[in-house]
């Protein structure tokens, strides 16, 4: 295992310290490894998202103006506590009421619902969203029901856009239960991920293999393949994401191009292309882009594309500022 | 290899078109793989870099309101020809000069050098700095006198901010090496990269090595030795940077936290708490912090650390916004 740390059990304290070094309008509380705004404010709704760690930039690098107030950090593919969320939810409290973002996981599920109710019997209101974007296996590993993997980003962008303008928790809430049933994904490695405390890859590729409909935790796709040229596997992508939701002609998305961890920047970039053509063809017009490393799987070599299907008022969500370290938009 | 592409032969041309597809208000110039702003400003300096690809988001990532107005792509790890710089002047051309930032390669500083003087042929004033921050090793493969690596960055965002501001062409020149002259960077390798059209990587590294000082095309650097902690490693790099020019208690600097393509944001941020700690026990203060990939050396794993040390001119022309796909500052 070639890792830049000291010790893999110090591994996600020293990251969440490195992360508020780095950008100091964000405030870490140790005890529960809550990354959350240094100034928050109280006349607005309260948006809490987390998880494992692992995927970073998610969820702390979405902590900023515009999208989160906190992210609560797990150990790395662990569900934090029911104590760290519950903790997050009263340092983050509002008088408008408190929306959890939940990434689709049995352990995610159930440490935020646990954290939710107690959080009611201190007479905070709590809605919650469960994101299940992934569109390439039903029930997984971890999971009842879709994963949630890269289309969480949209969601924090959205709803947090929608708190930041003030509305409601319910409303606020209906944004995010909107993107999330607007926003497809999928994904494929080329390389496994190894978590650091186990030290090794979790699984193993031949040299000319993928795993096309990977999960963000390494687990199993719709089936090992060879690798295709770039533009066939955008076009293999893309036709399980529009399958999945009907499209009309001149319907408009937003579409993130999203690095798991190791692949470079510039197929990153090449990966757009292709998808954009792909998208080009079946008459979608794509109102905005993201490339980048958005919701990683530490150092899996692959990429996920996620599209998100948009009205005007999606769209003029995604186009409200916001001031994070991984998304700034003005 | 495993690489997203679809033939060696076009990865920058398709890089290239995934780029200004994602990001509408860059413009490419197909047939000399320049990427330029889509609206320019006749009234201010032009800003041209460039050199081989295989560094993204370097250098089309900086393209935009405050930093560059063009880059110039060369073939992965080969510089521009004299030709595509030459039209890239010309393109951007303005009333009021034209710097260009080089790398110090050899390739590129006899490419770039070629250029400005057609343009100079053309009436148009074109000046040239030569970035060569890398403590590692003097002369190298590609380089007599230190190679440019990821301070270039720095150089981009204070020369490109002296511009937007209305500065004459040699006092953007003047900060530009102001900056250089205090911009000092060292990297580490975990792994090769491999370069598409080769297939294979440029060097080998046993599974507990690493390559110290390496350049960013997988030059040799100073030693290959036994991988350690993040602390012990971010000691030897702040070490060997700080060693290079003088500093003061309480001088401030910016901080570059620079993935080389391949390492995961979780480590480059753990490796920013250890940097960061290494930089605070010498009395330095960080007066701002960066952590990403932005100038990497293809699928590397491994990464840089760049000091720049401020001065009250550099920390506002720093401070100033700035709007690129790599780069937002507001």
């Amino acid at each position: 295992m070639k890792k830049i740390i000291n010790r893999p059990e110090t591994v996600v304290d020293e990251m969440c310290k490195g992360i508020v070094l780095a950008h100091p309008e964000l405030v870490l509380s140790e005890k529960y490894k809550i990354i959350k705004r240094k100034r928050l404010n109280k006349d607005k709704v309260s948006l809490i998202s987390g998880g494992g760690s692992g995927h970073e930039p998610a969820h702390a690098g979405y902590v900023g103006t515009g999208m989160l107030d906190a992210a609560v950090c797990g150990d790395v593919f662990a569900s934090p506590s029911t104590i760290q969320i519950y903790n997050a939810i009263l340092e983050t409290r509002s008088n408008r009421g408190t929306l959890l973002i939940i990434k689709n996981y049995s352990g995610d599920c159930m440490n935020f619902d646990a954290a939710s109710e107690m959080a009611e019997d201190e007479d905070i209101v709590v809605e919650k969203v469960y994101v299940n974007d992934d569109v390439a296996v039903k029930d997984s590993l971890y999971t009842i029901g879709r994963r949630g993997v890269a289309g969480t980003v949209f969601v924090h962008k959205i709803a947090g856009a929608a708190a930041e303008k003030g509305m409601d928790l319910s409303q606020v809430k209906a944004v995010a239960e909107k993107t999330i049933a607007n926003v497809r994904s999928i994904g494929f490695a080329f390389t496994s991920c190894t978590v650091p405390a186990k030290g090794t890859p979790i699984f193993t590729l031949e040299e000319d293999e993928m795993e096309f409909g990977v999960g963000i935790h390494g687990e199993p796709g719709i089936v090992r393949e060879k690798i295709v040229p770039a533009d066939e596997l955008a076009e293999k992508m893309v036709e399980r994401i529009v399958k999945d939701i009907p499209y009309q002609q001149g319907d408009e998305v937003a579409l993130l191009i999203n690095g798991l961890g190791a692949s470079p920047v510039q197929e990153l970039y090449l990966l757009n292309n292709s998808v954009s053509n792909a998208i080009a063809k079946r008459g979608i017009k794509i109102y905005k882009t993201f490339v980048g490393n958005y919701m990683t799987s530490i150092d899996m070599a692959g990429a996920s594309v996620t599209l998100l299907r948009l009205d005007q008022e999606l769209k003029e969500l995604l186009d409200e500022p916001s001031d994070t370290p991984a998304i700034k938009i003005w």
